[in-house]
């Protein structure tokens, strides 16, 4: 059934009867029309009267086109009237104003000027438009020409990637700016393609010209279009808008429309996690802090809820227990028990296995510890237990209990969206006075990986987080939990820092968890560093794993989002060219806390020093 | 006569015995010893004892130097030893520490992470000792291989500049955080040299074996060390210290202070300029509006101290007044007069060319009012006028005047450190409805000036500035008024707005004084740009100017200090590279400001839009 979501505008000339012509487009199926505000060829600042439509119908049906944007080598007299027609589109209350982006460094230089001075002065002006600067994916130019890989700026600027990446470079970062791109028949390489997945395009300006013919008559586009159409509805969430400009080609208008619903409606199936994830895309969470703050019960049942990581659980519990060779009851420790999943898991196990286990459940959130009482009486047998278990509930921080017997497997699930940065490793390193040697951690070891992202969008959001009283840095040095759609993946993810849990026995004092290494990544196409995703893969037991690294990913896992660690300023790197990163975990008393740098291509600033702005704290 | 405060230390071997290694020192007439805290090779931390030394010595007589500073491939436990280092001298009190920059890229960025944490962490502490990096001007690798044009940092690095280029590129900006430069037997070219006038060079590491022997058998350095440590010495306005380490190669230690304190007092007599901003080196002042606030006397006073420029002013209308073919009494307006000096200078010149004139001494300062009635009644005959001039006072801002007769001759004084920014081009706009048609305007015309600069000093200063409750980058789009030492300029200054008064009648509406410019420059050597220097020529009348631009400068003229305009983040620029950036002049009716924006290699952000930060009021 196709879903009526899609928003599909048309280019019409600038007409004295817009009425009829928003009229004719929207009995064509279209939702709204772009057009010019004034007459392009006339000279004199005579626009549409604002009572020809209803401040609804302005606000839903025309986006405005501005008469003329490249201002290089005029007077800036000409910015004036452009001034006026910006002006004149915030009074209309037009949702967003399309602006052809010019082609040369001075004409980019004039225009970014002038939409950041309005989006700066209109800071708190709720009714301003988003600003859509167009774009051609490519340029005419590049498409006849070789590349010349000479300096002159206006040659980069054949890449047309560049020409919004001196916009966005000029400019305040705001979300109201973004890109409309110009399809052309030719598209450029999938590199280069695949870039645009990290930028703001909010609209895709297709010409009915590059439509070929089916055999049906109908109109439609090649493969290399489709492909690229439907991944960017994927990247941008849904949120992006089309325009068709020029002559109906085929037998209705109508049919363009249908066509591009057909290529949104057989997007990829979404997977489950991105059922789970719907409207979390690209939105900025900060991390838990499990240790310090007790989590709440909702937030619990949304973890429980993964179908896959407990069944993961569950298999290596199994074999671990499989594996153990005593005729002894076996000791296990589930800690930080939460509401008893990880309890559950072990019960089961130990009813497959058909070994007789001994649980304590060790949670030191108390409200969680009322919930692991219920289930004992309720659900496990109170103090009789299960047929092969006995569960113990006990309400307590894992660092300081004195336990009574020691463990043979200690299980738990500590680990973060970058792996350690929920404090897994001080957790378990402080279960060493009641442990046996032989000990089983399950997890067993795990590694953060992190990889250069562009996301002009990510980027973004951090930056809108600014308050007032705060220093501004602050929101570049914070990691944040997300669901990451509108972002390019500049390299692959490499293991970051890994800790190991082969020896529970040994104190606190005898480990070392401070960290630091320096990464290295290649970029394939020039590109923009915004900053870092990071992501973890885990071995519970044996070669049973969690893994949100995107190549290895636990089918169907949702309990963790990737993280993402911006940068202060974002960093140009040219194709072929290394990003090297230096990233530190470091740790004293009270906290732990990363710190980062990048010391290639350019020396950057060092991230959260001291952990002033983003830190975890033990305590 | 020498000067006695030339600041020279001596490197000292670790010593159980510091106080007697001391008096050693202090005998031959150092003042402060550098000495490493802890024995170099011993794996204990066992410092000095506190007791040592009295506090106020500690503060003043001993440099620490740090032990091991290359952290490189190291467990992260060693940084806790010269984390340990660190926090003893700030124990003691040390004044500065000292640190071996290590060579390689990981070294370094380790390095800075510690002293960036504690710079960061210290924040409020007074008694935080300066961080010295110590650097070679040359590397030995570079001095015995061809450089090699390759992509890896550490071949770079073999340029020492790039290891402090990345240690603060690193770090946060802070002026504690400085450089001791140790020279060797042999200095890179001139250019390279002279780059380090731009940097924050707190020390000057000298060992004895590169002085060479005079047939006196005194040691003495080559003529190239001399000029550029007289140079440095200069740049650093003094405050610099000299490190002399090695062995006695000449008869005396005393010999080699001698010999710095005789190249001090070589240096080249100071102008009347220099004399005149003694103290005020690289101090940065918010630029005077003279339109918007009344000048106090104190200020008035100070500028009419100037030798040169009223001599400038009197000769430009001696010849206006020769030139002047007319048999009736000649129109003189001085619009802003101030406290008189260029009525002075007009009542002088008539004297000379013995030709009648009225004078109309417009001010709308009413402070400065009082003070030309005074010297109206006390020297300018009163009613009567002198043999050749009639003075009149106009209590009234010079755009409201509507005057009694229509003016010959213009005179003003109203310009800023960078021509216009004191608005006089909309004051001059402002006389249309009294002047004559062939009316003259002293000065005819004025033209900024703009050069980048590489300046750590100056933007540090900027930083420094900001202010908890105001957005940070506020700082960095202000126009600093600053008498500059501590800089290099990356390439000679340009044009930049010029603005002619050869048509005083036409009205306000039918000029423009907005301007836009593109400017271009080459950097000689690899460099970093911290924002731009700007100056001014004037023509008062034919070629009689006035310039504050160094290659035409006039000479002995003090009335002027450049201005300096950061950039929100500094730009590095490869040698030969093009350094482009974009100027704006723009206004409404309330203000006139600037905004610019770096458009090459790198796009920057475009820098105080719509005067946010920095404006010139009209009202």
């Amino acid at each position: 059934m196709p879903n009526k979501d899609l928003k599909c505008g048309l280019y019409v000339d600038h007409s004295r009867d817009l009425s009829s012509a928003i009229q004719n487009a929207t009995n064509s199926g279209f939702n709204f029309v772009a057009t010019n505000l004034i007459h392009p060829r006339s000279n004199e600042f005579t626009p549409h009267s604002d009572l020809l439509l209803s401040s609804a119908d302005w606000n839903s049906l025309v986006v405005g086109m501005i008469t003329d944007c490249d201002l290089k080598g005029k007077a800036l007299e000409s910015s004036a009237k452009m001034e006026a027609e910006i002006t004149y589109a915030v009074h209309l209350g037009l949702p967003a104003l399309l602006f052809q982006c010019p082609s040369s460094v001075e004409g980019i230089s004039q225009l970014s000027r002038l939409i950041n001075s309005k989006i700066t002065s209109l800071g708190g002006f709720q009714n301003l438009p988003q600003f859509w600067i167009q774009i051609p994916i490519h340029s005419p130019v590049e498409s006849s020409e070789v590349w010349r890989n000479d300096s002159d700026d206006n040659n980069h600027m054949e890449d047309t990637w560049f020409r919004w990446q001196r916009i966005r470079s000029h400019m305040a970062v705001d979300r109201r700016v973004a890109i409309a791109l110009e399809l052309n028949g030719d598209l450029p390489d999938e590199t280069s393609l695949s870039r645009w997945a990290g930028e703001p395009v909010k609209a895709v300006v297709i010409s009915t010209s590059i439509f070929q013919t089916n055999r049906k008559e109908y109109p439609v586009l090649t493969k290399t279009h489709q492909i690229f159409i439907r991944n960017l509805i994927t990247k941008m969430s849904n949120d992006i808008h089309f325009i068709i400009k020029g002559h109906n080609r085929h037998t209705d208008m109508r049919h363009y429309i249908q066509y591009l619903e057909h290529i949104r409606n057989t997007q990829l199936p979404h997977d489950q996690v991105a059922n789970f994830a719907k409207g979390y895309e690209d939105f900025l969470q900060i991390p838990l802090q499990p240790l310090m703050d007790n989590l709440e019960s909702c937030t619990y049942e949304v973890f429980e809820k993964d179908p896959i990581k407990y069944e993961q659980y569950g298999k290596a519990i199994n074999e671990a227990l499989n594996d153990l060779v005593t005729d002894e009851e076996i000791v296990i420790m589930v800690v930080g028990a939460g509401r008893g999943p990880l309890v559950e898991a072990s019960i089961n196990a130990s009813q497959n296995v058909r070994k007789r286990v001994h649980i304590f459940a060790v949670e030191k959130n108390p409200n969680a510890v009322v919930t692991l009482q219920t289930l004992r009486e309720q659900r496990w047998g109170g103090d009789n237990g299960t047929e092969f278990a006995k569960i113990d509930v006990i309400a307590c921080d894992m660092r300081d209990w004195e336990a009574p017997k020691k463990a043979d497997i200690v299980i738990s699930e500590l680990l973060g969206s970058f792996a350690d940065n929920e404090l897994s490793p001080e957790c378990l390193d402080g279960v060493w006075s009641y442990v046996k040697e032989t000990a089983i951690s399950i997890p067993l070891s795990y590694t953060s990986y992190l990889a250069p992202i562009q996301s002009q969008r990510l980027y973004c959001e951090a930056s809108q987080l600014k308050e007032r009283d705060k220093p501004s840095y602050g929101v570049f040095e914070t990691g944040y939990v997300v669901y990451m759609r509108n972002f390019y993946a500049i390299d692959a993810p490499k293991p970051l820092f890994t800790f190991t849990h082969d020896n529970l026995t040994l104190k606190p004092s005898q480990r070392d968890n401070s960290r630091f290494k320096s990464l290295e990544f290649v970029a394939k196409v020039d590109t923009v560093c915004h900053g870092f995703a990071g992501y973890f893969e885990a071995t519970l037991y044996k070669d049973i794993t969690l893994s949100t690294v995107p190549s290895s990913h636990t089918t169907g896992m949702f309990s963790w989002f990737p993280i993402y660690f911006p940068i202060h300023s974002p960093v140009l790197i040219r194709a072929d060219e290394t990003l090297k990163v230096d990233f530190w975990r470091l740790t004293n008393r009270r906290q732990i806390w990363y710190e980062w740098l990048i010391s290639h291509p350019i020396p950057s600033t060092i991230h959260n020093p001291n952990g002033r702005t983003y830190s975890i704290g033990l305590l």
